[in-house]
């Protein structure tokens, strides 16, 4: 048994770890990236810290540009793997989909591209190019498993346990993530700032009365008590796990809300005034170009820098509402993660561990014939009791939680 | 007579309209700047005003580059003016000097360079290169005027005024400066955001009991009414005439004080929180290196640009504590400007206009041989009375506002 990871940021070192605590099952690791060094720091941190459970099995580097179908074919039929993840960022889901395709060997991946930047990859065609793989990786015998992270991902399982077990009727489904932690810098983002503040200024899409609603980022706001991290102001995002979750989920109302400090919205409201977060590029005295984003990027803690004084909880979960029996019923469905845990367990933040560990947790599923039907699935398509049954064990506990059934009062705000 | 004016940005623009408006006693007018465009632009809204009082007097451009001494000699000789005023930014006065000096050709500037970036140039060093022309300017022949703006420059000559008329003996000057405007941005510079953005970010130099005091920025704040604009918070910073004054004027504390609204104060720390501000270059992921306030500067709105939409008022002036024959005196010496009076007189905001006004105000005293004494001046060493007779033909009035005496409310903020 083996498998191949492409990427090495944030994500790729939880992935690679948690691979390594679970070689006896996965088989020999390949890390592959644009960059081999990158891949050498997250082999140093596995082999330091004892992560390698079977030590007999190979755990090793090689450069990858991800964006070459050709080389990808290359390096797959070199390795040859049970399974491909895509631990790095989501714009080279396709071409990996494509090499995986052409060499017969099933795909795993962590999230989908939904930005400002990616032209046709909004909220409603986000998947298209990924599920236009269906009948290819049908007809080839293989697996492809979709958005397999925390958001999308994990949620999207618990929705399925959620319909599966707890309702009869959907009513509303609100993903619901906020980082309740502290890194100690004044200003950070907890991965590529490129990513992360382009994602931010998207207008937000989310699915109510059978069609898609779209409106300004942070124009929707509404108030929720996370348990053992308070009450925290969310915002309306566009996120990947609406798309699918409307796909294979009936549900009135689907959304996602992501909570931001007024200190980081503060931050955030500055750069986007100076012209910071536009994606243009602007041109200097003497004549230079530049993306004001990457000088941003360049200016700002790297975000794997920020593991090891991060302190406190991240809380993302499912709040889903509707009936069960005839009667109302609203359940909150979540994680707890801490990043002082995450960071003892595999050197980084629990940001990236609540994507990194749902992936092999996933992978696990794949290997174990649980989730090996051939085809392309997102995450809410499949069995939800085994992955749950697993994820625990990887370090992600999960608790449901009975609410008092309610409107949600989600506040309309000016742009 | 003939002037050759050197720079072409805000404080040029006002220069050269003021001139233009006065060539009656200037002559021909030569603007000169690395931008020929910059220049002619200049030009054209002088000509578009009917602004050029005698229509006989030439008015042209030319390209200079104010770094290079044996250019600039060679300009002078060209041209052969009868005064240099170098209405750029304060890092050529050197070698504008030195060029005056081998032309044989009197001087006149608006400020010194004050800020964390010139080496020896903090406060208390800061007119030693400048100075240090004294006698060769005597033994030539001609007149050096420094500082020839508003503050540094008119508030200068407000305490001397006020030495000389108003009291027996000074206990503090204080310089106040708040714009009371608004431009309608959400953030911008009213000049070089370059030269704004580190000047604030310098540590404050004060002369308090015979001895430089420094303090960093925004730690010393106090409270002031200010006629026509209301109560302002202003913070005690490093500034041009602190240091000139200590010279000339004996004071038991000499300092300047500028004043901040919440939201500029907000942007300035959030933009140096992230690194924006800092004078250090960055090296991108594609291996450029750029410095960040360039990158800034790209993106903020041309100070120029700001003029047509500018309202409001700004308020500078001189406030002087002290004794006259026995008893406690306070004084606050003062002019408010209008942005948009400015704007109908020549097509800029008053924070450019007021430091134009005062340096043709000082040329048209050096033409008259009122100030062409022989050696380097600054304006508190000369005769107040004819300058302060002339400033308000030019568009800025001045006032003396009899007020209590008090001991002024410093609080000391942490850093």
């Amino acid at each position: 048994m083996s498998i191949l990871q492409i990427g090495a940021g944030g994500v790729g070192w939880v992935v690679a770890h948690k691979a390594a605590q679970n070689n006896d099952v996965l088989g020999d690791i390949t890390i592959a990236s644009r960059h081999l060094g990158k891949c050498e720091k997250i082999i140093e941190s596995i082999r330091s810290k004892n992560n390698l459970k079977d030590s007999t099995k190979k755990l090793e580097a090689k450069v990858i540009d991800a964006d070459n179908v050709e080389a990808l074919v290359a390096l797959i039929n070199d390795i040859k793997p049970d399974l491909v993840i895509n631990a790095g960022p989501p714009w080279v889901n396709v071409t990996i989909m494509e090499a995986c395709y052409q060499a017969k060997v099933s795909y795993l991946d962590t999230s989908v591209a939904v930005d400002l930047c990616s032209e046709g990859q909004q909220v409603p065609e986000a998947y298209d190019p990924q599920w236009a793989f269906r009948e290819k990786y049908e007809a080839a015998g293989i697996t492809g498993i979709l958005g397999a992270g925390f958001d999308p991902g994990v949620v999207s399982v618990f929705a399925a346990y959620a319909a599966k077990h707890l309702f009869d009727e959907i009513e509303s489904i609100d993903v619901m993530d906020i980082n309740a932690g502290d890194h100690g810098k004044k200003f950070a983002t907890n991965f590529d700032p490129e990513t992360n503040l382009l994602e931010i200024q998207g207008d937000s899409f989310y699915w109510e009365d059978d069609k898609w609603q779209q409106v300004p980022c942070h124009t929707r706001m509404m108030e929720f008590d996370f348990p053992r991290c308070g009450n925290f102001k969310v915002y309306s995002m566009a996120h990947d796990e609406v798309r699918s979750l409307k796909e294979f989920i009936p549900a009135k109302r689907i959304e996602f809300w992501m909570g931001f400090g007024e200190r980081y919205l503060n931050y955030f409201n500055c750069m986007r005034d100076i012209g910071l977060l536009s994606p243009e590029p602007v041109t200097l005295q003497d004549g230079t170009e530049v993306h004001p984003l990457q000088v941003l990027k360049a200016l700002l803690p790297e975000p794997t820098s920020l593991a090891p004084g991060y302190k406190g909880l991240t809380c993302i979960g499912t709040w889903v509402q509707g009936k069960k029996n005839g009667e109302d019923r609203s359940v909150f469905i979540y994680n707890n993660a801490d990043h002082q845990e995450a960071y003892r367990d595999v050197e980084h933040q629990a940001i990236a561990y609540t994507t990194g560990v749902p992936a092999i947790t996933a992978a696990l599923q794949y290997f174990r014939g649980e989730w090996a039907n051939k085809g392309v699935f997102n995450m809410e398509q499949l069995n939800p009791e085994p992955f749950l049954d697993t994820m625990p064990s990887l370090g992600l506990n999960w608790e449901v939680l009975e609410l008092a059934p309610c409107k949600p009062q989600i506040h309309i705000l000016e742009k």
